[in-house]
């Protein structure tokens, strides 16, 4: 096991009705006044925002608002929050919504104490020294940006998705009610399953020795979505499995099941390139890739680990004389589990062309190098993991 | 799920060589004046006091010295530390040791703000309103006292073993370095993945439903101490297996694998009277009482959650036409792996006399009610789990 930090400050208020506490959360992290932070019409026409100014109101902060956050948010908005807070004297950044939300907020509470351009933290010129604070309400299991140091964002010109992280922009509350996800399309609800997941297997494939603790505690993660995933595609109203499901996201991401090992975050990257291409759902793209990423895997490296997910989480059997057959079976597994909650496992199920294939890894920005990771990816081996999504079939 | 809120604010820095930072976090978390609090002989004689005092040296960081902290800490201890904090103006107390050392120094934290007498707060008359910050170099593990907010002390009048939780005393950082632990005697590295293992299960055996992802934490621990512990029996200089037993220990307890769920810790309070009055260490008391709670839950209650266990812990087969026969296949695997390490399984191993029940039962203090928990128990209850206690043998 490696040596590590782990820092996860974060205040989760979970359950039901828990966002008509807001007001008095905002407060208790010292913010008097608000930006009011979220995407499209569904917070306001649940009744979610009136709840949560009704709060704010209540504790006797004012607040100013800016709507319209986009899933894979866009540097122009931020930009605009920026403006807003500087204008408005904002001391709190308040999301409501999603992983897009959450990292949009993150990426104005840098922006509005600094100086020069919030994107110089994103292309990595720049190391962030103050935030504004930030507090969330999710309102999707997903992104596990509620309790993570993270930030996505995708700059306009070029279609550049880049991400910064600092302990500085890790909420300091994150309200999670599992009821305000009910109300989400079975396709959203898989697609955050899917992240979810990825973000365990991002962790899980580590060439790092000796870390039973967290191969353990990331099998726990998905063996729990296995089970309550397809409740809720069932029964979108099921409360329990959608608890599970939403407190499952947040362990997947603060950390805590990856400390102390090498991540290898190849199909993250791989993955961006198709919704930044297609602007498709981020999950959706992931259960394209990852299995297509782990059937590279599975020809470069010895397949133990792979064997172990096989065994362990998916309920193969073990193959002694042929680990390998193994490791294949729990990749079939996994994508006929992400087939069953209605997920693409390829390109044309994605919308997604093979044309494009040498623009993807052209994007992907690795040249003539290589990504390090579980498995050292090249662009030829990139390629052929794009190939292998075009051609994937359940079996 | 119930409703919950989770906050875990402490820093960990993990690892090899981690105590050289420990001035440098000192300062961060605001300390400029510290109260260094340890308790034998071992602390010194290994070097680390040096190290530590050289670290706080470097940073300009001065500190006063209180060694002397036992087993089952006393409130005479105490005592002493408040007044010494009060006299030399302390800012901030940084226990070196184990769950001992840590429980009295998060004790005198809170004393040394409060005008009265710190046992208010233990006997549940006072409520806490401020405490000095805490800092944690961990030295066995055990208790998970580096990342909860509790603290439990003996007062010396009646021996009284009594605890006391706040936010307010979570350590502000915990030093976690594995090496440390490798000088350890087996008894007590056993004793203490004992009292790991029992804050696990003290949150599993729960009456509420649809827990899954709490269900799966829990087994993800348990599973990494069956694997860890006998290969630091065998080795006790095993860096690597010390490292995943000691990540195990915090996330046992600080309770993000007990979240949303009720919890039974009865076993932890019949243990209680036992080292209270035999002075026998928390795990071994444990190792003997635990199984004889699990033989009477398995009698007074449905036997699915102990079948799950059985099954997914202890690997054991499922009897579906018998679920009771797994669940105590279970206990019997379990009480197996406690012999298996060193521990006492009955009371004479431990060194208890069936005589004393009838005062233990009297001491434990629930006259003619009942505990809450997974099985309420009333003190006819308490008495046979003592008295099966007495007769247990493995099987």
């Amino acid at each position: 096991m490696n040596n590590f930090n782990f820092y996860s400050p974060t205040y989760f208020a979970f359950g039901k009705d828990r966002e008509k506490e807001v007001g008095e959360l905002v407060k208790r992290f010292g913010g008097s006044r608000v930006l009011l932070h979220y995407g499209g019409q569904s917070a306001q026409k649940s009744g979610l925002l009136d709840r949560v100014k009704e709060s704010l109101t209540k504790e006797n902060i004012s607040f100013v608002e800016l709507g319209g956050v986009k899933p894979n948010p866009r540097s122009g908005l931020v930009y605009e929050g920026i403006d807003l807070c500087k204008k408005e004297n904002v001391d709190f950044i308040l999301a409501v919504g999603g992983g897009s939300s959450i990292d949009s907020a993150k990426a104005i509470a840098l922006g509005a104490v600094y100086e020069g351009d919030f994107w110089d933290f994103y292309e990595g010129s720049a190391k962030a020294v103050a935030a504004l604070p930030v507090g969330t309400i999710l309102t999707i299991a997903a992104a596990g940006s509620e309790g993570s140091p993270d930030s996505v964002i995708t700059k306009e010109e070029g279609m550049l998705k880049r991400g910064a992280g600092t302990d500085l922009i890790r909420p300091k509350f994150s309200i999670l009610n599992p009821a305000l996800t009910q109300t989400l399309p079975a396709y959203q609800t898989a697609c955050g399953a899917t992240d979810i997941i990825a973000h365990v297997f991002e962790r899980y494939f580590s060439n790092t020795e000796e870390v039973e603790v967290t191969d353990r505690l990331c099998e726990a993660v998905v063996l729990t979505m296995l089970k309550e995933v397809p409740r809720v595609i069932e029964n979108p109203n099921n409360y329990d499995a959608r608890a599970n499901i939403m407190w499952a996201g947040m362990v997947a991401h603060n950390n805590i099941v990856g400390v102390g090992r090498e991540q290898d975050w190849n199909s993250h990257g791989i993955e961006h390139e198709l919704s930044a291409l297609y602007d498709c759902a981020h999950g959706a793209g992931l259960a394209v890739i990852m299995p297509a990423w782990m059937e590279y895997v599975a020809e470069h490296h010895d397949c133990m680990r792979m064997a172990q997910m096989a065994t362990r989480i998916f309920g193969c059997q073990m193959n002694f004389a042929d680990p390998k057959a193994t490791a294949l079976e729990g990749i079939k597994a996994f994508r006929r589990f992400l087939s069953s909650i209605g997920m693409p496992i390829n390109f044309e199920q994605l919308g997604a062309k093979e044309e494009d294939i040498p623009a993807l890894v052209e994007k992907f920005g690795i040249g003539d190098g290589k990504t390090g990771g579980y498995v050292a990816l090249d662009k030829n081996a990139i390629t052929e993991i794009y190939q292998t999504a075009v051609r994937a079939e359940l079996s």
